[in-house]
């Protein structure tokens, strides 16, 4: 990291001296605060009380659930609580989709239990239940290559096994098989589609639910669910039998029309700028088995208790801090695109925005997509992030997390703060993800990361290059 | 350990000095067999693949139940293949019970689903399900002292958190809250019980069943569950908020007259004494969420395999090797009861006996229950495992297992071989209890323990003191 860290330096001081005139900076007065209000927010338990309120008093949040407005409720009340200025909400439509139940079952040749979860947005089995061989692809590739003829009729099963590691990154090809695995399936006539869990939890027998690609009720849809780890390795172990196997499926689930949720907004004001602001936040979903605390009542979490750090400063910070928690991320993005879509036209006045989304162990790399004249000052705000073990990864882009890489998109200025996520995905989308899975330490430390940057981003002589399209050449590397 | 295994010696020594015509001991050459035996069986996969086959063709094998009778064809088929010369069966008579549905929830202040499991021999609760206010009790014993006045037709819950200890030794009182509980909660007129699961994985949401002390059905019964453990953080902290806590079961699950099952019994004949009987085994049953891969799959095949490779010497062993496969030990040792009865007249014909349930873990500690005049015995026995880690513990009684503790009550001598159980409480009772649990270098520790001993113990010289009432001031230590 030294390397990468040397050579953003000399970028930084090469912009400084080619374009002065245009060179984004903070003032050293803001640096200072930046510090106090890190160290403080170190000791800090808000954001770690938010997430055990949330998770306590309303739990699970599943998209268009039933605790969809009681949550929406609770976050409103607890961002007035916070001393937040304006807390409004802005509707966000989506198709609604239900769990009722779900069971699954090797029929032949050993007849035994699967646990299993339906993926989101998965159609129903038909009633009492879908009974058919099972069909190994080696990868999602060999299924793009199978004949359809073979296909036809069979529940489709492909076993990728993600493996841990700090950034995540087998979740790529977790999630492709989870999302594209089952439209693919159907387009070839299979019956059913089951995924080994896109979950590095090797021997638990927890599935990882997450949504599938049928956009909705009018997709060519089939069942699709994921198996926990040793349910597939006990799968792909009787498959070696080399006898037909020979599954039921039974999940009573599907679409159920459209829901009207909404984001949940608070906002401290900026003294200076009000118009301009700083987005950070979080999304208020989760998936049902869990009560979500990693994903993502941590992400609303922290923001939260950064804008309150921030609102507790003896001045207003010069632009105003939003903290959004977002409605139904899991599903497909539907908070972001709608925020996005509202904002789009006024992007240039949303300076710098990164939400939190990938739990809430301590976040070790920054990465960045601004102008290259603000460049020096997101050096700035990574020197007051290294000491709490933050490296800035100054040659790659920063998307600015899930929902708000549509806004991103569309030209917003945006940072990437990654989380360490070794064990993330061990927890993600599981009944295990609850709070005793936080470490209250580690969410401060996010929460300092996220006042930091949002203060900092606040205070900066100069803006950070949102304008409509700005960063249309990013490459998405989370 | 030194300091014990100094005075077991020392003890062994002046007992030969003393008393030498009376003492056992075992010849030297049957010594270097066990030698050569231990090391083969290291790196034999006999145990191992008896597990894989049994977990994966048969599965989960709740009493009773449908794989009940497959798991003992499955078995007996097994032990045949094994090269066993006698395999037989013994009826074993109980009562059936069954576990169709099982939910629960937070109704109030907080409506959200629990992770449960109904303990086995639960009463079920009425269609349509039980709603009861939850009353909090911090210990058995607090719960011993309670007015019933206060206790009528509440749900009881004890949070009793288990720490993990190599010898397991928390789930004495874990035990204790989860069999005793439910009738002291039903005799002061509770509706229901609730505990914190038995179990010392912290943070899984994996509830723990295991029998209750309802006998049968016409017990004074009532429904009864134990929830994971952040199930039980959950259900507390809400209590915390000092509003009534109300909780929903549904417990569709009951008696269902009685069953006959069997234990499975193989053997390699004694060349030279085939009617006196080495003892070793396992349960066949497990709790239905797992395949009982550690519980008990692991018991029968170690023993299995020992068996077979001691038939696979070039010469038979003097005694009969018996291997047990015991029904229904889950539910309260009635295939252990079934054996003791049948063969109590003939107890002194049970030389040695050690039954294997506490999971594939290396073993770490022997124990035994024998006459003074054959501790030196069983110290040749403690020599030639001392290389593969087993400590002798000569100043502890050794009870033979779970199921064989009924037989050495009536009189069997018996070792206790005890498993490092660090983790197995993370996983017992659980739908976590799967092969890939299992370390194959470690069952085969365990195997070579057992070949070991049973060898030994076939070839003594003299006998370790079984007869009728031998051992009756022994303390169940384990």
């Amino acid at each position: 990291m030294k390397h990468l860290l040397a050579l953003s330096l000399a970028a930084a001081c090469c912009a400084a001296a080619a374009a002065a005139p245009a060179e984004t900076r903070i003032p050293d007065a803001a640096v200072r605060t930046a510090e106090q209000l890190r160290d403080r927010a170190l000791s800090d338990d808000t954001a770690y009380k938010f997430v055990e309120g949330l998770t306590t008093e309303i739990g699970p949040r599943l998209a268009a659930g039933d605790n969809d407005a009681k949550a929406r409720d609770w976050v409103a009340a607890k961002f007035k609580a916070l001393g937040f200025d304006k807390v409004y909400t802005e509707p966000v439509t989506y198709p609604k989709w239900v769990r009722r139940h779900e069971a699954g079952a090797i029929v032949s040749p050993f007849p035994q239990p699967l646990v299993l979860a339906a993926l989101g947005h998965s159609f129903p089995t038909p009633q009492g239940g879908l009974t058919a061989e099972v069909l190994r692809f080696e990868s999602f590739d060999a299924l793009k290559a199978a004949d359809p003829a073979k296909v036809k009729g069979k529940i489709v099963y492909i076993g990728f096994r993600m493996q841990r590691h700090k950034d995540g990154h087998d979740y790529g090809m977790g999630s492709t098989v989870r999302v594209g695995g089952p439209p693919l399936a159907a387009s070839k006539g299979a019956a059913g589609f089951l995924l080994r869990s896109a979950g590095t939890d090797a021997t638990d027998r927890m599935a990882h639910t997450g949504v599938t690609g049928f956009a909705d009720a009018k997709a060519n849809g089939i069942p699709a669910a994921a198996l926990s780890n040793p349910d597939a390795d006990q799968l792909e172990r009787i498959l070696t039998y080399g006898k037909p196997v020979t599954v039921k499926l039974d999940l009573d689930v599907g679409f159920e029309g459209d829901y009207t949720g909404a984001n949940v907004i608070g906002e401290v004001t900026g003294k200076k700028y009000p118009d301009q602001v700083v987005d950070i936040g979080g999304h208020l979903d989760s998936w049902d088995p869990g009560t979500g605390a990693i994903d993502d009542a941590a992400g609303v979490a922290i923001a939260a208790a950064a804008a309150h750090l921030i609102k507790q400063l003896p001045e207003r910070p010069d632009r105003t801090i939003r903290v959004i928690a977002f409605a139904n991320e899991e599903s497909g993005l539907y908070g972001g695109k709608a925020y996005a879509e509202k904002h789009a036209a006024e992007v240039a006045k949303h300076v710098l925005g990164s939400e939190s989304d990938f739990g809430a162990a301590p976040i070790w790399r920054m990465r960045a997509s601004v102008k290259p004249e603000a460049r020096a000052a997101i050096a700035q705000i990574a020197a007051v992030l290294k000491p709490i073990g933050v490296e800035y990864d100054a040659n790659s882009p920063g998307n600015g997390g899930s929902d708000l890489s549509v806004l991103h998109q569309k030209g917003m200025a945006a940072l990437s703060l990654g989380q360490d996520g070794t064990h993330y995905f061990d927890l993600h989308h599981t009944a295990n993800d609850t709070l005793d899975k936080i470490e209250p330490k580690d969410i401060a430390q996010n929460a300092a990361v996220y006042a930091v940057y949002a203060y900092l981003a606040a205070q900066a002589e100069g803006d950070f290059g949102s304008k409509p399209g700005a960063f249309a050449k990013d490459k998405d590397e989370d």
